[in-house]
């Protein structure tokens, strides 16, 4: 609790979880009312249990999602590419880079060694050194039920009181859920937000295939299932989903 | 103000209060149109003593919430086991560890020595070092006063002008509780959440029965009653309670 | 814009910063369907200039305003008066204390050298050492401008839009105000709260009468006027002040 | 993601990203029933575009924007300039500067070598030393649109369902393009914001023709108007502009 424990540094982590909430929040203000503002297949699957969406219409929102993901990572290589401009041609004569440069150079190297993919992998996620995989599997999944709950019950069951504040609390589940994830998964809670940087980092040469990607593909789909079938059989009243 | 003088890395205690804050509110969101939202022994007291809620209601409330709490700091201890794991075996010939794990290891270690508990005690409250016991106590009825003072105003008060807003607002008490009072006893306000992580560290090994523990679970219902009664004779109209 | 320059602790501006904004939100809904919510003599007075307040009972308010953030501060005092119990017990012998509480140490000696005051100087406000006073003065008028007229756009005039989320637009003007301020005078813009840690220093032994100290007293009153002057010649329409 | 490979210091970008983002929120709801709130170039530009301003309407609104921005960098030149009043007289035999003014001595000399200008030339746009124009055009392009395509969604859009909230949705637009986009630019995204620092920069003697100072001329109003005429062509009803 006095900071000198961290595995990470606070102000970073911060930063990063106010960009991702916020956002979140942001876009469903900005698309909720023209689409349902579903840009989560994990989310958009616990409509589907539930049968608020059909198979067909989910799978091509899931669809859009991953294609969407995949355009934004290659949006972001144009928008950062030139941070790895100076890598080579600024070593001194052992080698070493200013202290500006070195972290991206080096967190953006090649596999094989011929150059420089996607500056810092485009934010990709992956399982911390020191964290197990079960671990990562776990609180992947405890994350995106976190965000699955808050979605249905603010958005869908129909006592809910949050009326137009409703994105917020949204945002700020995602939110809390990067505060406690990043450090440890560097926070997937979303299958599509994870495929987009895999993707365009591996067409850009980096090494993707990490211990425990696999956990981005899997735990968010349980926990949100498990989520939807909390709410279901614990929460709902029955007219609710029917009627959504 | 200068930053000279911190006894606390800001940073860190910012994210700390931003996850604990809004937290709150999303659970606030999420679960107040089912159960009234209460996840806190001492809002629950203050409702009991308003006549807002019966004893036995209150205590069944009270037993879930521990209980909820205890089972969340299990779940914590499942995503976070695997950061004590190389506490033993990347020790350099003189015994010492790499920096990034030897704040999880030194704050986990067990009390008899056998071995490393719950990483980071799970984030148990405890008197800081410096700060008397006296002052504990009250830096935690005030903090458990501003909340439930809160709560009573814009979720029970019949003229409260919040709205659907009310879950922020009370979120907010909470996050500025935190900032205030991290630094002190890491922030308590609700013995419940002050339990869970002690009851796992006890199982865990942990040494908890550190000086002034007792702060957490006596200053909170004290303030709560403190808030409830300033509510009911000074600021709320007789047919406030009866009604609501 | 790179932080290399930084006249003051990023962290820390933000973790104070967002402690005044969200506290002012929080007490607007907590008290606001009370009293209105006055707890700034610098918006009272803009009250009394828009005649939507009397003479007579804005100066009580004021009166309140200034008992309140004075018990507030003995309050403080009694909350952290234990940070400076070891400040001499624990000196080597070289007379040097450790770091966790030297900072604390040295910013709370008595002027006369007798011992220790309230911790931090339970955050007084103060020109910081190397702005003028002519700075100070104009930053703080603009800050309480800026906060003044929020409040009357937001809570007062007839066509504001904001609703039940006026307090939150209240609490990030006091917000953004801070981040801006502090670094220059801490962030007065309410003589209120300038006034209690300075009475309670100065009993407490601190020296108080420091540079531009009568700057917290002056500014923003007239910040408050030259806002009320605005509202009420530029954007109010006219039955608006009649009928408020 | 750790931390190491930062090329900005965290705590910095969410201070000034907090204070850029919650201030707009602010002003629009302080001046959004009186004018529409119209506070960039930028937005008024996809306005005019989609038919909902008038061309000479909204030439008077970027004029004043222009003006309002300009007179804006005078007073926090005002409030700011005693800052480098040391930065001579302090200087050790060596030339050396005290740490905590060193920053803003360096960052506010004249071009000419005359003396100090605006201190941290007012926080003025510029494209970061290692990013090229090309992304920089691009992000500060992605940045506008995400402004401009919330403004549009929440504050026109006859279907959005933000109501009394679309001010904190367009608020955390720009305090999330800003967290992204400070590293590389300063964070434009609206041509007056640019402008007004950079204007009384050159009054003051600084060199404000750095490289890349024309893309926060065009790409905001580029982004802008995609964001503009997607809006219209993708997700607004025909009768929605119209009616607007
Ligand atoms: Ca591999
Ligand atoms: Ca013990
Ligand atoms: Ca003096
Ligand atoms: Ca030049």
């Amino acid at each position: 609790m006095d900071g000198e424990g961290a595995i990470f540094d606070a102000g970073a982590l911060t930063a990063i979880s106010i960009a991702f909430g916020l956002t979140i929040s942001v876009l469903a203000y900005g698309i909720g009312h023209i689409s349902g503002g579903h840009i989560n297949p994990a989310v958009t699957l616990s409509f589907m249990v539930l049968r608020l969406k059909s198979i067909t219409a989910g799978l091509l929102y899931m669809l859009a999602q991953f294609a969407g993901a995949t355009l934004g990572a290659f949006i972001l290589w144009g928008c950062t590419a030139s941070l790895t401009e100076h890598c080579d041609d600024e070593r001194d004569s052992d080698g070493n880079l200013p202290g500006d440069i070195n972290g991206v150079c080096s967190s953006s190297a090649k596999a094989d060694g011929s150059g420089y993919g996607p500056p810092f992998s485009l934010g990709v996620n992956m399982v911390a050194p020191r964290v197990s995989t079960g671990s990562a599997f776990l609180i992947e999944m405890m994350g995106t039920f976190l965000l699955v709950f808050t979605v249905l019950q603010v958005a869908v069951h129909n006592k809910s009181t949050a009326g137009n504040v409703a994105p917020i609390a949204i945002g700020w589940a995602v939110l809390v859920a990067h505060l406690v994830l990043i450090p440890f998964t560097g926070c997937g809670i979303n299958p599509a937000r994870s495929f987009g940087p895999m993707i365009v980092d591996t067409i850009g040469g980096m090494d993707v295939w990490v211990r425990g990607c696999w956990v981005f593909y899997t735990a968010p789909f349980i926990g949100s299932t498990v989520a939807a079938l909390t709410y279901k059989f614990i929460f709902c009243e029955e007219e609710d989903v029917k009627d959504a």
